[in-house]
């Protein structure tokens, strides 16, 4: 039995994956993994997610060249929720929103209301368009 | 518009929420909330989330005393997943796994292997039987 046969994939074959950023425990994302893309990230070594809008597979960074170096791959008690430990490549520090922040979690609730409270480290612009 | 209409609910009414230890970082749980837990979270300060399998809230620590205090609420750049930087009441350290340990993420993928890698800090009998 494949060590991918313990994971509890949803009824998409799906499960959420947390990169969380080794040196600093910041919470970097959260996407999704199919049983494909939880292989391609422990043979590579670099976070490879499902892509829900797209229905495909997308290696973080493939577009932007700020991929995800994964030290260790965890598993919860349920066994439906995967953590990644990673290094943010491609900037000092890293980013891994697709907004040119560290975190996609940059919003903070704020007496009732969302608030950005991370700066944009990198036009987005520039991530994309090279 | 309240803040609770920016979450993107999913076709279940629901978002993933990860409780993140506010001291050390450390990712503990992850769990599920509805609109009425993200804003039953809120109000109380401490973590309220939906139990997928009871379909009813779960006030966390309401059978074990292990309460989890609600230092921040954040929002991702999709809004669909909240992060919530907690500090685990109970137990020093806290103890927010069902097992007894400190945190849900306790297998480690090791050479194709989860393995378990933290320790089991309260007998888990201790936890619901009092």
């Amino acid at each position: 039995m494949s060590w991918l046969d313990s994971v509890k994939w949803d009824r998409d074959g799906l499960v959420p994956a947390i990169a969380q950023e080794a040196g600093s425990g910041d919470v970097l994302m959260v996407a999704w993994m199919n049983r494909e893309a939880l292989a391609r990230t422990a043979e590579l070594g670099q976070a490879v997610y499902f892509s829900r809008s797209r229905q495909r597979l997308w290696h973080k960074g493939e577009e932007s060249g700020h991929f995800q170096q994964v030290h260790e791959l965890r598993l919860d008690c349920d066994a439906d929720v995967v953590l990644l430990k990673v290094t943010q490549l491609g900037h000092q520090p890293g980013v891994a929103c697709h907004t040119g922040r560290h975190s996609c979690f940059f919003q903070k609730l704020d007496n009732e209301v969302w608030t950005s409270v991370e700066p944009v480290l990198v036009d987005p612009e520039r991530l994309y368009n090279k």
